[in-house]
């Protein structure tokens, strides 16, 4: 059955405008700790938002672009000679496309607050790292971080979608890696490992998150190029 | 194997009951913040709990009635030529009448609490939105967010469930993408994507909640429609 | 393949003691608000570890024994008619041991913490309700409560179970059930829709556990026999 | 389909590795119960990382070497028959190796927080008991929680894997089987069930973390040799 790749470009746009729409909305909208009576998301919770929006576009667009929706992703999967370049420089202008129109429905949104809403330094989501942004860690650490989880994400996503992989459960376990993910370095970088999705929030926000941009597109390109390495190294031939 | 009219007719409607049931009794029997010494469920128990109901009602009537439990997905799946129009409004019919059932068995049980209940303008988790509603968003927003949502929601339910789809799959993806949907929406409007959710619980609270019951009718629709408009777009042939 | 009724004996016993080691351990050693600079497991991961010890014990002893681990799914499944009499019997003994057995266990664990452990009214995770007993409900409610929510706990199993079901995906459906129904019920009735859940903890606990005991028998039978009328009601024949 | 050695070791020390950095980074960055106006993880959080990575690395690296990433399971697993005990001693030395790795780059990332970072007395996520630890339990306690609850452990992947088991499923059940482990146990040990996974962290931090380190290499065994006999016992045969 041939796929379009129009079918693709929209396939692709609408999953990273899910995944920035869900993640990055659960953070701000109810990530927050109190909410009147109710406990906010806090980290197990906007943790669960970018992973299970992993988990439900593999399912939803996964028989029609494979569901990278994360430029690291395509360039991993690239590397791995199991896509063209062509395909992949489609794939990265929708998934673009699709995180600037997620970040901007969830302007939309939250300016439809009554209280009004004024966006600080690192708005709608963004990553960052340093004085002032979550937990306070330094560059190295933030670098090191991104691209360390890029590696263990692309290295799950390779073999977990090849042929001793469980065709039925690898969208599964490709989310709940990215929850894992975000488990761990919400408090460092907000956790990136997507330069598509750290380019949403940037662009709308400006100020620190459009200058510190450049990190969410090195580090998780890194990590995606040595799982390509790493996974070859150990992937049974089929013969 | 054919299956009556009569048993889709119960499936449905024992499905929304328990939608309805799990949903709203979580949050209003366990949601708040604090239970003596325990932490009550928060605005991620709550979303699990309407999520994770689509998933148990997917696996166990999706056999018998494909587990709309919605009419929402009632009309889409409507729209994309999958079901006839006589099936959509008896299935419609079955969910209204689940949802208020569920919504009459959650008004006695909390007022079997023994420091008595005296329910609220938006009681037994209505929806909502604006002045004393959540985190008070305006009606614009309410909208935005409700049309929008469904439209993911209506996308993964016709890709999960067709040809390109992965049958096992499907129920769960379904449901965790309703969890994420309350991720995000239940501080706007307390999340909805479903007029059959809406009208039980508005129709024992009354008043706003009951005043405001259109807003979940419309846009849950509008959703729905651009959402078989989108999928036909892309959806492969099977040619 | 032949299964040993020694061996479906174990399997029942090993799961109902898993059952009550990890949902009433997780309520008793981790449930609380405060743990240091930990926040502790709350409504959601209370409901979390009953809900999941049902997960895995079905995905282990499912084939051996059906993993029931709960005398009112058992009498469920006889009125079904899909187990005999005789079966019935050494499921439910063998159920009522483990409870016993997990609840020992339990309180062999949690007399070594070092600061002293003195058992209240209600202790390792019991049952029960009215004056004193979680957000305080009536006799009524709590008997409402645990009779519909043992129905569609029973209804999804047998649904699920049946030839119309997902047999890869029915015990984690089910489990994810007894989540639901956690969600719901804990400020009520602490949740059992399991009369060996209710037994293991009340023996040790004595006082109001023991005394209330007979509600978390006599309900959830109530809802079993409900839903195995429902079922039989709908249920598409194999014609 | 003949898989090397060398990919089963590189396989084990890369599941191992991730294991380590999201259970112990999990609890060591976003476990503490407050982080600006984010709610941390807590027992929830930190037990739903340590599982989910057994879930995540089951489907990349189950088709390579099974996905063991426990000393505790490969003795388990050697004691049912169903390895050599050649193959026993390199997974448990890639193990032991990723394990360490795993501590070296946790402890990299978090020594670049801007504020600085002094590790105490069971630093970077290490297990332990008694005065000074958790919820202070006694040396008996800790003991017999980590050897039954290994024991349980061990049944399940024995029992998951073995031909009365779903194939598809497996993975998910093991996985969430150390979830609930996890629920129960933090406030006793931290929880351990895995020797490898308490060396990492013990070598970095030193102090109490090593002079413990003895219990949660006996306990996990002891445990994992009683699944085996349990396990052989109730096995039905194929024949």
């Amino acid at each position: 059955m041939e796929i379009k790749t129009s079918s693709k470009f929209i396939a692709e746009l609408i999953g990273t405008f899910g995944l920035v729409l869900f993640g990055c909305g659960a953070a701000v909208v109810a990530g927050v700790d109190t909410m009147g009576g109710l406990s906010g998301l806090g980290l197990l919770g906007i943790s669960t938002a970018f992973g299970l929006s992993v988990v439900v576009f593999a399912y939803a667009i996964g028989g029609i672009s494979g569901c990278h929706i994360n430029p690291a992703v395509t360039i991993g999967v690239l590397l791995a000679g199991r896509m063209s370049v062509k395909d992949a420089l489609v794939y990265i202008v929708a998934q673009c496309l699709g995180a600037l129109l997620g970040a901007f429905v969830l302007q939309q949104i939250v300016s439809g607050q009554l209280v009004g809403f004024t966006p600080g330094e690192w708005a709608f989501g963004s990553n960052g790292w340093g004085k002032g942004y979550q937990n306070e860690y330094g560059t190295a650490a933030a670098f090191l971080t991104e691209a360390v989880l890029t590696f263990i994400f692309l290295f799950v996503i390779l073999a977990t979608t090849s042929h001793v992989g469980n065709g039925t459960m690898a969208g599964l376990a490709i989310g709940l890696t990215l929850v894992l993910i975000h488990l761990v370095a919400i408090p460092i970088t907000g956790t990136s490992v997507n330069p598509a999705r750290s380019l949403g929030p940037a662009l709308f926000a400006g100020g620190q998150a459009l200058a510190q941009l450049w990190l969410f597109v090195m580090a998780p390109i890194v990590g995606a190029v040595l799982a390509a390495v790493a996974w070859r190294a150990i992937a049974p031939s089929t013969n």
